[in-house]
C-alpha cells in the first residue's frame, strides 16, 4: 500500500487497485437528496462513492452517478464505487443476489469494493418483502431479531465468487474486530483488500490499525466526525463528550492552519493514510471536506489530537441484542 | 445454566456436567511446588484445577492429583480437570496429539473441560523440539514470531472429535472476543461450554459477559486480582491502576463483611455465577480464597464495584507482534 503523490490522492491496495483517500459516505443520505449529492460531489472531484443496500439510496446514487457519466464529467472506471451485502443475505446462495441487486440499482455493471457490512448474520428476508431489510425479521423497529447460522468463512467463500465472477474488483470488510480478521486472514482464498470501521479522534483504534498494516488491509474511518452524526440515534454516548468541532485541540489546531475543525479531523485520519469518507448536504462543506488533504499537520498536531482517544463508540449493535456485542 | 444450592456450590454446563464457582488457578505455579499445591487444595475443598499445558507444570499437578486419589481423599469424578490446546497445535492433525500429551502427563483418562487457550494459531513446534513450546518459533524469549493458517473453524471440528473420542467431556474457550463467539456458535456442532477470560473489577467486560449468557455459555474470570497477577510482566499497565487489595472501594466493603479484600473482588464475580480460577502459595490464603462463596454481597456493594470498571487489560499479545491484537 502505497500513497501516491498525484493531486487527488489515493492509496494502492493489495490487488493494485486504486482507492482515494478522501471519499462521499452515503449512510443517511435522504433518497430526495441523493442522485444530486452525488452528481454535485463528482464534479467536485469526489472519485470515491462509499453506498450500501443498507443505506436504502442505491437507486438514487446510481442516477447521481450516471448523470455525471452520460455528461461526459466522469468515466465509470474513473470512480471507486463502494457497496455492502447486508446481514441477512450472509448464506452463501443469498450473496451473488444481493450483489446483482445492488449492481442493477447503482446501474453498474462491477464494484469497485464489495463489503461485508457487519460480520452479524441474520435470517433471511426476501427482497421482494422487503427491502432493504433492516435488522427485525417482521421489519418493526423494535424487535424480533433473528439470527441465522451462517458461518462467516461460509460468506467469505460466496464473496470470493462475486471476484471469479468479475461483479467486484475487492471484496473487503467492515466492523471486524481484530482475532476475527487473523482468523479470516487464516482461511481466505481473495483476502480482504479493505477493512472499514468507526474511527474518529474519541476511538483511534491505533492497534486495530497497526493489525490491519501488517495484514495489509487498507483502513477506511466512519464517523470521523465523532458524536455529530449520532445525534438522535446513540444520544446517551453523545452526552459523554464534546462536539469534536469545538473542542479546543481540534479548535487551536484548526486555527493555526486557517482550517476548519472538519478538515483538522478528517486530516488526522488521512495523513495516516486511512481513507475518509464525510458527508455533507452542503456544497460548500463537500469542498472543504475534500480539501482536508492539501493541510499538512505536524507531528506535535497529530500527538495532541491522538491523545483525545477515550475508545468511545457509537455504532455498537450490542444494545440491539446481547448476542450482537461484536467489540465486546 | 443453573447455581445449584449445595455448600460448595457449583453451576450446570450446558452438558448437564457441573462446574465449580471458585477453582484453583495453576497459571505461574512453579513445578516444584505445584504437586503440592494441588494435593492442598484437594484437601481443602477445591474440585476445579485450572491448568494448561502452556503453563508447564501438568506432571507435577497430575502428581497431587494421583496422590490425593491415591489416598482416598477424592475420586477423579469429583475433580473438575481442566487443560488448554495451546497456540502452536492448531493444526487439525495435531490437536489430538496435543490433548493426549496433557492427559498423559495429568495421568487422567479423560478432561472435563479442554480450552483452546487463545484463537491465534502459531507454527507446529514438534513436542520432541520443545514442551511446552511457548510463543516464538525458536524458542528464544525475544521473538521470531511465526504464524500458521490454521482457521479456528478446523481447529474446533478437531476439538469436536476429542469429545467424540471420549477424551474430553466439554470443549471450551478463552480469550476470544464477541464477533468470533458469535461466529464460531453458527458452526459449532458441539457447542463451547465454557469461555475464559481476562476478568476483574478493573474489565469488567459487561458485554462479553452478556454476550456468552445469550449463547448458553458459562464464563471463568482469569486474573480476578488485577494487577496484582501482573507485577513484572505487564508493569506499564500495573502502574496505571491502584492494588485492588488497597483500593478504599474494596477495603471499605472487606471491612463491612469482615473479610478480605481478596473475598470481596472473587466474589464480586462468582456472587454473578462466574467461576473465579484465583491461585495461591499459602495454604490460608488457599482457604481464604474457597471461602468466597460464605459472602453475601449487597446490591449496592456490587454496583460499587462493577464502578470501578476502567476497560484495563493487562493480558494483551498485541504488544507481541500486531497481528496478535485479539482485542482490537
Amino acid at each position: 500500500m502505497t500513497v501516491s503523490g498525484t493531486s487527488s490522492r489515493s492509496v494502492k491496495l493489495a490487488s493494485g487497485d486504486e482507492y482515494p483517500l478522501t471519499g462521499l459516505g452515503l449512510w443517511k443520505v435522504p433518497q430526495a437528496e441523493c442522485a444530486d449529492l452525488v452528481y454535485a460531489s463528482l464534479k467536485l472531484g469526489y472519485r470515491l462513492l462509499d453506498g450500501a443496500a443498507d443505506y436504502d439510496n442505491e437507486i438514487q446514487a446510481g442516477e447521481g452517478l450516471n448523470r455525471a457519466i452520460q455528461e461526459g464529467l466522469i468515466k465509470r472506471e474513473d470512480v471507486t464505487i463502494v457497496s455492502k451485502l447486508w446481514n441477512t443475505f450472509h448464506a452463501a446462495e443469498h450473496v451473488e443476489a444481493a450483489c446483482r441487486r445492488s449492481l442493477k440499482d447503482w446501474g453498474v455493471e462491477y464494484f469497485d469494493v464489495y463489503y461485508v457490512h457487519m460480520p452479524i448474520s441474520l435470517k433471511y428476508v426476501d427482497p421482494k418483502v422487503r427491502y432493504p431489510p433492516g435488522w427485525s425479521y417482521d421489519g418493526t423497529p423494535t424487535g424480533n431479531l433473528v439470527l441465522e447460522d451462517s458461518p462467516f468463512h461460509k460468506t467469505w467463500e460466496a464473496m470470493e465468487k462475486l471476484v471469479d465472477l468479475g461483479l467486484v474488483k475487492n471484496i473487503a470488510i467492515s466492523n471486524m474486530a481484530g482475532a476475527m480478521i487473523a482468523d479470516l486472514m487464516r482461511y481466505a482464498r481473495i483476502k480482504p483488500a479493505v477493512l472499514q470501521v468507526e474511527l474518529h479522534p474519541y476511538l483511534a483504534q491505533p492497534n486495530l490499525v497497526r493489525l490491519a498494516r501488517a495484514f495489509n488491509i487498507h483502513v477506511t474511518a466512519y464517523s470521523s466526525f465523532g458524536p455529530v452524526s449520532w445525534v438522535g440515534i446513540s444520544d446517551s454516548v453523545v452526552a459523554k463528550c464534546e462536539s469534536l468541532f469545538t473542542h479546543s485541540v481540534i479548535a487551536n489546531i484548526a486555527r493555526s492552519h486557517q482550517a476548519t475543525a472538519a478538515q483538522v479531523v478528517l486530516r488526522w485520519a488521512s495523513q495516516k493514510g486511512i481513507t475518509v469518507i464525510p458527508k455533507s448536504s452542503s456544497e460548500g462543506r463537500l469542498k472543504e471536506n475534500l480539501q482536508n488533504e492539501s493541510l499538512d499537520l505536524s507531528e506535535h498536531d497529530m500527538d495532541a489530537i491522538d491523545a483525545l482517544d477515550i475508545g468511545l463508540r457509537f455504532a455498537d449493535p450490542a444494545g440491539i441484542d446481547p448476542r450482537l456485542a461484536m467489540y465486546a
